[in-house]
């Protein structure tokens, strides 16, 4: 298990800033909840005013496929390219889906994903990602806040 | 000028999660930007998977009204109390259209508005705040991502 601290994110944050802004997206679509920080982040770093939020939901089912449902639609009229961002590339599902869903929906809009962590099993790989995940990744938003 | 850095956030979100548990919301509206990473984090901490976001865009008018228009549509359906999510109520206009808008347009669900900071000249009082702001507040996602 590798603990994420908020100074390694900020410094992972703009070295992603700094691959993305040739593609000088109009919009970002985060993925909840993992992708939330980060899209505030990227979203100040390149100035973009137009954030956008998903939240996908698996749904195990009894038979070996999953079902990913996508929830919160997003309205893309007078955007064309839309950068889409998720904290990790894991198991690579909820990021396939997401992009299918945006590309087939959208199809006059250029689509870029990018994330913080990809893992080498992950069915699909982010056309931008930062590190190479080998181990369980315990991000400080998942540890840093608590009730009492 | 009050430069807000990770830390302070990450004590006072602690803080504002103490005071919004009694709610037990069971969805977090985010406001873009301000409110996104205040939402990712408040999400994890309440162990709420349901957090969508919205984004206001205010039109200066010629004439001294000022004009908000909400973006990103939000769906309550099954969701009975809503903790709404913004990092400041400055002049309080964002934030009362935002709520004016999600109470009027989901009379059975019920709605709390909290933010870190809170002006008393706002026209708006969230019914949680943590610090009052007396001063510009230079939150740290407004300075630490850039690209080089």
């Amino acid at each position: 298990m590798k603990y994420y601290s908020y100074e390694e994110f900020a410094r992972d944050t703009n070295k992603l800033i700094q691959k993305v802004k040739d593609f000088q997206p109009d919009a970002i679509i985060g993925i909840a909840r993992g992708g939330l920080t980060l899209s505030h982040a990227v979203a100040e770093g390149l100035n973009i005013r137009e954030v956008q939020t998903i939240r996908t939901e698996l749904y195990d089912e009894a038979t070996k496929r999953s079902c990913i449902t996508i929830h919160n639609t997003v309205t893309l009229s007078e955007i064309k390219k839309v950068l889409v961002l998720d904290d990790i590339a894991d198991s690579g599902d909820t990021l396939k889906a997401v992009m299918d869903s945006l590309v087939c929906g959208n199809l006059e809009v250029e689509f870029k994903s990018a994330t913080l962590f990809y893992k080498h099993s992950s069915i699909f790989e982010p056309d931008i990602w930062i590190n190479e995940a080998t181990d369980w990744i315990d991000f400080f938003w998942e540890r840093q806040f608590k009730p009492l």
